[in-house]
């Protein structure tokens, strides 16, 4: 399993992912799946994957080496599409073109053709945006009303953003937040788990200000954890008993 | 969609379950999903049913009506079985029968052959036990070590039982514990919704202490609900911000 979650905020946006990857429970192993490309003052493009690992490399793969431009002849890539909408296109296309070469053969094995993308980052003279990417190709944007995307595990991390997100956060509440919603899910999914990568984008700074992984027993994060959990049973422990009468005879 | 949970302590046993049915976004309706089988003294049965309606339905008539016991030549109904577990083969038996009847048919019209169910209850002489029983007939049985079970949209509630759970506790704050996981379900997936079945069932009491439907807009539960997203937003907020330099250039 993995989770990925992107959310974006007036000041900037921050990308988190885990690195677990298993295929059946005997076969654990961590890969990176937060994807960073960065060229400063020109673009800092940001592609987190869930999925098939076979796919998603493949993916990241034809998006640095490029797919050929039907009209132009050239190679399209990451680095040189002129603004995030292209770069969502273009990781579709790549997505398409992945199903093209592996996915009936993956059919008939009955292996389905899994995978969906967070696409987030800025180019310069264009908005900072965030996509998620289907395995169709097509994808969605974030926008302020909901302005966080997940992809993965996605269920049991996504209460706390339901109700806590808000596009007026600064970035680091909305990294926070972002860390707690990766707690819930590697709390309830062992397919989840650290490291955990993550990426804060200031708006209009065209570079990473953080690109960092966090490793197990980082001082922050346990300490999240554990108020987190903390947190969590007081707040149950202070709502009031049910009114109703449980053990009257 | 579906969220029933069943929480079983020391001290008894806690059953929910919501009454939103739907089939498509646009055909939505209110059906009960938690039944009580109880005659006191001698047997207090519940059951609570997630996954095709139609298949829970028939189950629930088999085991009114009775299934035929090809040894005894009588009926088997949930009235004349002798233990729990007697009764969680019964359950897996009808399961069983309603697919010889409609299985096929279903798959033909590619209709998965969905259907979960939780048993909890106790029988005179015999143990307070729940049970989750799958579409193959076959079930498991909540312990001591993992005393819920969940079936239907059971992830987004999942998250606090794992932190607070505790057989320990008493049967208002199972209940209490129970309607929060509910909350948070119903928070984030529009198919679970109000009202709300529960029954609380005292150890050894052999009848429901209460067997009560929250409606909407009911106090207590409304309290319940603001409550929480409020501890949720302050246990969030008094976390400290990481101490990652996210801003700085």
């Amino acid at each position: 399993m993995t989770y990925c979650v992107g959310i974006l905020v007036r000041q900037g946006l921050v990308m988190i992912a885990d690195t677990r990857t298993n295929a059946g429970l005997d076969n654990i192993a961590t890969f990176r799946k937060l994807n960073v490309f960065e060229r400063p003052d020109d673009r800092i493009v940001t592609i987190a994957t869930a999925g098939n690992l076979a796919i998603s490399q493949s993916v990241i793969s034809l998006l640095t080496e490029g797919l050929e431009n039907q009209e132009t002849g050239e190679a399209d890539t990451i680095w040189n599409q002129t603004s995030m909408f292209r770069c969502a296109q273009l990781v579709g296309r790549a997505i398409r073109e992945v199903w093209r070469l592996d996915g009936q053969m993956m059919e008939q094995k009955n292996l389905g053709f899994d995978v969906t993308m967070l696409l987030g980052g800025q180019i310069k003279g264009g908005r900072l945006r965030l996509f998620m990417i289907y395995a169709a190709g097509n994808f969605i944007e974030a926008t302020a009303d909901t302005p966080y995307l997940q992809i993965g595990e996605h269920k049991y991390g996504k209460p706390i953003l339901d109700r806590a997100v808000n596009f007026e956060y600064d970035l680091q509440d909305a990294l926070k937040l972002g860390l707690i919603s990766m707690d819930s899910t590697m709390r309830s999914n062992l397919g989840v788990g650290m490291p955990i990568d993550l990426a804060v984008i200031e708006r209009d700074a065209i570079h990473a200000q953080l690109n960092h992984r966090i490793e197990a027993g980082e001082p922050y994060f346990h300490d999240l954890r554990e108020r987190w959990s903390a947190a969590l049973r007081k707040a149950h422990q202070d709502i009031p008993r049910p009114p109703y009468d449980v053990t009257g005879r």
